[in-house]
């Protein structure tokens, strides 16, 4: 017990240090996330994980609309080129996976610590297609995150049709990445969504949120969810975010 | 094609026919829900289903203080005797499917038509205590609702606590039921969600809902969420629910 906890602690003091470490990596402290694992947003060195899977990527359950909305944003990101050479691009792919904590510095010690059966919400179904198929893109350039999700059919809420705590689910998913990106570590204060029209299970939509104001450590978020082709919209909402330290969430909320 | 549009177009019409049925049994009309796929409230005799598991009694998976807010609860609740009496009681335990079309009348046919292999987003995992457990109690002497709500390691957010989209998938669930049981069939047009404290995983929690005001076809219903013992808020809410008709929703939203 007390080794255990000689090495949370000392876990917990390495994620402390994620923000100071990335800014020596050259990338903005602002990218910790809890909510959409990000191990490529961390910026860190691949010798510090095994190799996950990123759920971020097509598989084949994915509908026409979500590939041709994938490809839409895919082709605008920057990339390495087979030459070596970095290629522009104002979007960027967000990669994700079913827990964030292991990909984090010194998350793989406190993953086998704390809940190691824990998976992240969105992404705890192994059978490809039954329940969210996603991906977020961000455009740092313009401050705007997308997210493009295909809803499968173990979301039932009203007959035929999307429950309302698996839309709010899409959105809580889009808007705290965005809000982690702009300020770091990040828990949900308030969400207000207004629906507007039922999402048909197995439809894809789009969701796009836009970071309205910053104070202190205050983060406000607006977000739409549109159909595929942008002609229905199904919700709008805005959301506050409220900056955290990590070691606080973990010993003791 | 054509033979399964009128067998839907029938099976439409005895869903429209629902509420009238009701009355015939002496039941509310108010009792038609989207959200706890409910047969018993729906009060129709047990010829018209096959026997469905109901996923709001006990099972191994439940922790000391959901079997604790299961028995508080429950022993307020009217039953039938041994002697074949009605014992009163101010509380009803609320049954749950996975399913809700399937168990209204007429459904059977359209749950083989629409999206066969759907499942109620809140009851699609089989694992028992991975993602939600959780039973409803309705009063309708106080016309308050409750839901006890055991949160599985499947609904993962920030690390080691529940996802925001969970907790607001947990809240429309005892909303939308409340709602239901106010106004018949509805949908969620608004939910405002104040998250003030983190819910680990693993722990139980208690949802009180009242309904504010109706207006026509719209129902207001506020909801807390605290800790099993009720020292903790962790969450306070509002939301505004629309009547629709159910035939409206399947045939085209």
């Amino acid at each position: 017990m007390a080794r255990s906890l000689g090495r949370m602690c000392k876990a917990l003091q390495r994620l402390g240090s994620v923000s100071s470490m990335q800014s020596q990596l050259g990338r903005p402290s602002s990218c910790v996330s809890f909510r959409t694992d990000s191990r490529d947003m961390l910026g860190l060195p691949s010798a510090f994980f095994s190799k996950p899977r990123d759920f971020s990527l097509p598989n084949s359950s994915w509908g026409p609309e979500m590939m041709r909305l994938y490809e839409q944003y895919n082709s605008q990101c920057g990339e390495e080129t087979e030459g070596g050479e970095n290629r522009e691009g104002p979007w960027k792919r967000l990669p994700s996976y079913n827990r964030f904590l292991k990909y984090a510095t010194g998350g793989v010690y406190l993953s086998r610590m704390i809940h190691k059966k824990a998976r992240l919400f969105t992404r705890n179904n192994r059978d490809q297609g039954a329940t969210f198929e996603y991906v977020l893109f961000f455009n740092s350039e313009e401050d705007k995150c997308v997210g493009v999700f295909q809803a499968g059919h173990l979301l039932e809420g009203p007959p035929g049709h999307v429950h309302g705590g698996a839309i709010a689910t899409m959105i809580d998913t889009v808007i705290g990445t965005h809000a982690t990106i702009a300020c770091g570590p990040v828990l949900t204060a308030n969400l207000n969504i207004n629906y507007r029209r039922p999402i048909p299970l197995g439809n894809t939509v789009l969701l796009e949120s836009s970071v309205d104001k910053k104070e202190g450590k205050k983060v406000f978020v607006t977000c739409k969810m549109t159909s595929s082709d942008g002609s229905k919209l199904h919700t709008d909402s805005t959301a506050l975010f409220v900056s955290i330290k990590v070691s606080q969430l973990l010993l003791g909320s």
